[in-house]
């Protein structure tokens, strides 16, 4: 009796169960410290204390009824205005208050430009590999997804594909750095040239193609790697952000839509996503949140805890045999597979309580993902049953 | 270039938008104390200290990484336990935490079980007059609302009608009691009688038809009217609740569903609630304020400050010569306009810098509603205008 397409969600959705479930299993069976879960993205780092502190001073010195009441769909002026001027601080850019949304996390920011922009058989490019729940928001609108193949070599798009597949059809690209699974960072010359495909594009089909910019990783980078900020190469860029990693607060859903003045159709995109923030059931980004983000804006968590991490499974792991591309950004290591089957090779990791991520789930095949926001101590236990895994490769 | 939805949605938002501006307008032309503006459904009542206190004692006693940290898309086992029990405590229910669903508010509560229940096409009824939003939140799944005409008596819903309208395409009906606008609560011989020809019509069509119950008014009910609790007289009942108004934190945005054991499909609604939550965007209610919820799950605020301004503004008006159904609950008086053309008489009544609704907004025109969650010293200084507002039509 549920909806057709919540049948088949559903159906899927249960195999993921049954994966932490058996995770659980596991635990109960050998003892928690003797599982090694690499397969959630939930930071395990606390928030910074700047950020818990704003959260305590909102409570204690602002006025409640304005701190946990309605404002503009679109978040508290002031709050908009501080996450503007940071930006323009941090990347030489002029947003105003206007330009930016305050979301229910990056999920939420997603899903309110897509129901802004999307009509019924609209294309959204997204390339390999990349966060399957894409799949699934451009779905709530009826949208279809276009997927550009994986270049395993270094995980940057193929452009020339990009180029062969974006057509008159083409509403949005979705770009994802840096990169859950892959934790690339897309270069400047990828994006540069992304963007005048997407150029020559809009002109050849006199329509208009916006670049969304899923950007929960943007702080997590390593090795002083700049993150490229795209609306200064693409004037159509929509940013989509989220606290949830940089302030270790994925629970609080908050994020925020950078809508900048050169977008094709400006005022109608914003006025949209104001109303599609509302009627998908938003209503508005969780108020105490927003006024906490205005106090600590500058703050992050203390990402050498993540690139410690990065560090020692990326060597151990390369020592061990396995191949990977060293991660510049992001909490997650992508690597190659053992055998062909991904799936199976995931099972066969889980004989040594070695929980992983297929890559099929980011249309990647012979890949598995790893997620090391996870404790230091619990990699280095893991790194025998890593060994145990690849020597039965060896026969 | 935005969607010829969401084209549509920002044409009549503008509208509302205006009207916002010229309220802004009148607050600057004659100052803020000066203009009388009963639009909103924005609680006045500070959140009550057990709120305040559940949050700053989670913020300084709890593990922040939790507290913070991603959980079940349905929300934290512990939570949604306590939720369960208050229910059972309050209205004799059996309900455990798999039936319920922690949400952003009652708003993404709707959203996700209507996402979970609709195919393209599907009816959904409501009972004129009702929350706008409803259109917006069926459109979403591109379901068809199906309006029962308004009963001016009293305002409980025309079961005649109703029986005459439901049909094989029937998927939801939609109640909201205390009622948005006319802040009446449906009798338990409503309830029954409701009750009693969706069975009929399920036992008809052979279908199952469920019943949604918009509850964020609940703990506003005055004079010890008691709102009978839905799950009790028809067992497809799914229950959206919100904080919005009990503990005026509407800003928040935290809620939750009620899906009882007795639903039909009980197991594939409960996971595709989970899964909805999960897609549209909200992964899941925020997690501060679902903790906050566990220590202070059966605080409500002060109605007795609502029930006051209640009081006052009926007998006022009521001795002006304005005609209403005493409202039993909510913050809404719904008025007879004192001309046909509700939207005329609003624009007249913003010559005395009264600002009201319309009640075309909520499918019943010839009324005006009257939002009373406001400063009781508002309401006494607006009496002069009322009175000259009636003035003009005793010629």
């Amino acid at each position: 009796m549920i909806s057709r397409k919540m049948e088949g969600l559903v159906k899927h959705s249960s195999v993921i169960r049954a994966m932490f479930e058996e995770g659980k299993k596991l635990a109960a069976e050998y003892g928690q410290e003797n599982v090694y879960d690499f397969s959630l993205g939930n930071p395990s780092v606390e928030p910074p204390k700047e950020a818990r502190e704003a959260m305590l001073s909102v409570l204690t010195e602002e006025n409640p009824v304005m701190v946990h009441g309605y404002m503009n769909n679109s978040g508290y002026e002031d709050v908009r205005a501080a996450v503007a001027q940071s930006l323009n601080k941090r990347f030489d850019t002029a947003f105003s208050k206007k330009n930016i949304l305050m979301t229910v996390g990056a999920a939420g920011g997603l899903n309110v430009i897509l129901k802004t922009l999307l009509n019924p058989g609209d294309e959204v490019i997204v390339f390999a590999p990349y966060f399957g729940e894409y799949n699934n928001y451009v779905s709530n609108f009826d949208g279809k997804i276009v997927v550009i193949s994986p270049n395993t070599v270094d995980f940057q798009p193929k452009l020339r594909e990009f180029a062969e597949k974006i057509s008159e059809k083409t509403k949005a690209v979705i770009v994802n750095t840096p990169n859950n699974p892959t934790g690339v960072i897309y270069s400047e010359r990828t994006i540069m040239a992304m963007s005048e495909i997407m150029y020559k594009a809009m002109d050849a089909f006199d329509t208009s193609i916006y670049l969304i910019s899923d950007e929960p990783y943007r702080e997590l980078a390593y090795d002083g790697v700049e993150v490229p900020y795209l609306t200064k190469y693409y004037e159509n860029t929509i940013v989509g952000y989220s606290y949830s990693k940089s302030l270790s607060l994925p629970g609080e859903r908050i994020g925020y839509l950078v809508m900048p003045d050169e977008l094709d159709d400006f005022e109608d995109i914003v006025a949209g996503a104001n109303v599609a923030n509302r009627i998908l059931g938003f209503v508005n980004a969780p108020s105490l949140l927003q006024r906490a983000i205005a106090k600590c804006v500058d703050a992050t968590v203390d990402v050498e805890i993540y690139n410690r991490n990065r560090e020692l499974l990326y060597h151990e792991l390369t020592e061990i045999g396995y191949e990977m591309v060293k991660p510049e950004g992001a909490f997650y290591l992508f690597v190659k597979a053992l055998e062909e089957d991904d799936k199976a090779f995931c099972q066969r990791a889980k004989k040594y309580n070695l929980l992983l991520v297929p890559g099929s789930s980011f249309a990647c095949p012979g890949y598995v993902r790893l997620a090391y926001c996870v404790d230091y101590d619990m990699i280095v236990r893991s790194l025998p049953a890593f060994k145990k895994l690849a020597a039965e490769y060896k026969n």
